[in-house]
């Protein structure tokens, strides 16, 4: 049986430098440190964290805080503040590239635009892109969600890091129905569509595709949905306690992919199981 | 016989808007006026001008100049220092919308963009607006065309005022997959866009159409092309004098529609004509 991972499999960069930075939190200030929310959507690096002391709050009021981690998704402005009112000291792990939305975003509100974030309104990312475009600022998620918006005369456009092309495309081409000024920040990441691309091309090569990744993840579940879409036998796991060796009957190619917040070693732990399997058929 | 005319036949605003400044400063000074370059692409408005007294120069060294008239598509900046320099007065004709072009690409100039002008380099409009992009600007008619351009991180666009929001859209979409800021200045003036469209309907309804304008007017070859294209029967003509009575034979329902530069007088003496025809029948 042969064991294929896609390329791009696992931590994104923005993820990667969130974890090394919140481990090195935790080796400074055991028990002092708290993230805001879970660091990333995935139970097991979240409890990993955990077990080197730095524990998840959902309310900067809560625990015994010294220091507080912003995570990868980042946090409105407001948020810095009153950390800062509070005299805790901030970490901050908000990806480069949210980080750069906000800023684009902000310079749009300051330049007088009307403001639209394409993008997920209930995705933290969102909301903390929000809090920089001002509160006249609109999220939209598809060219259908537009037409309800009275569009101004000067609009400016920044997108969540995940959004896919085609949809921001299709929103700035309605948007130039009508707007004589349209400012684009493309602020989309590749990562996210590189390693669907990648998850969509094991797909069509193997037999079994095994999805490795946080059961909440949203990035995780959307691949295991573009293995599916393929038409191939797909599973999505957390961890290898799950893979069933029936799965491997018969099965000559193995596919081996994860999303953004699955980290390395939960990926290779997966693989080696996988072998072990082998070896005993 | 029906004889039926598009709504939007004729002079666009701001053709209308130069042959009234050109009429009234042939008022004013008959014979120390010129034009740089025919006022319009229409031989019978420019021999009406020329009566007046207002003739056409393409060198402001020739003549016994006393003002020059800046015909609608506009010039480059150098050409009104070049005409202060010589101590004539300017008379400033160039369409608004033409002007809101060469100020927004002076705009994204200034401002660091990669300046692109969406449009046919070869007219006079784009070579206007391209003394205000920069020597660093680029015009693109097409996405192909922009394949061998190789575009920066800041590109800011503007449009010829004739262009189809399709083109330029599609330009847009491409410039999206590499760019980081694109900021769109969407110049485009619908009157071309709305006349065709009304031609395009028209043709639809009735058995021949007779298009009204300069031979050499792109966009009213552009409208004989468009009836020609749904399958009418279409004549395009500069006077009435060319109309044929056979045309006619058996038909039941005409349209009439006329170019940007194609003044009323021109339109209505074809229609009078018609009528006649249709009394001799």
């Amino acid at each position: 049986m042969n064991i294929f991972i896609t390329k791009n499999a696992g931590f994104c960069f923005g993820v990667k430098r969130a974890i090394n930075i919140a481990f090195k939190a935790a080796a400074e200030d055991k028990n002092g440190t708290y993230t805001l929310g879970p660091i990333i959507h995935n139970p097991q690096v979240v409890q990993k964290l955990a077990d080197e002391g730095v524990k998840e709050i959902e309310d900067i009021n809560q625990g015994n805080i010294r220091s507080i981690i912003i995570r990868s998704h980042g946090v409105r402005p407001e948020v810095y503040s009153d950390i800062k009112t509070k005299g805790y000291r901030i970490i901050d792990a908000t990806c480069p590239f949210v980080k750069n939305a906000q800023r684009h975003a902000d310079i749009l509100k300051k330049e007088g635009y009307q403001v639209i974030i394409i993008g997920d309104k209930e995705h933290p990312e969102v909301k903390s892109i929000l809090g920089y475009a001002g509160s006249k600022a609109i999220v939209v998620g598809s060219v259908e969600a537009l037409q309800s918006v009275k569009l101004r005369k000067k609009v400016g456009i920044v997108a969540q890091t995940t959004q896919h092309y085609g949809n921001v495309v299709s929103i700035v081409r309605e948007c130039l129905k009508t707007v004589r000024e349209l400012r684009v920040f493309n602020t989309i990441c590749d990562s996210t569509h590189v390693r669907q691309e990648a998850t969509k091309e094991l797909a069509k090569k193997v037999d079994v595709m095994i999805v490795v990744g946080g059961r909440c993840s949203a990035n995780t579940g959307r691949l295991a949905e573009i293995a599916r879409e393929i038409g191939t036998e797909t599973y999505h796991i957390e961890v290898p306690d799950e893979l069933r060796e029936e799965w491997f009957d018969g099965i000559e190619n193995v596919g081996v992919t994860g999303g953004a917040s699955t980290p390395d070693w939960a990926i290779n732990a997966v693989i080696e199981r996988i072998k072990e399997i082998n070896k005993r058929r």
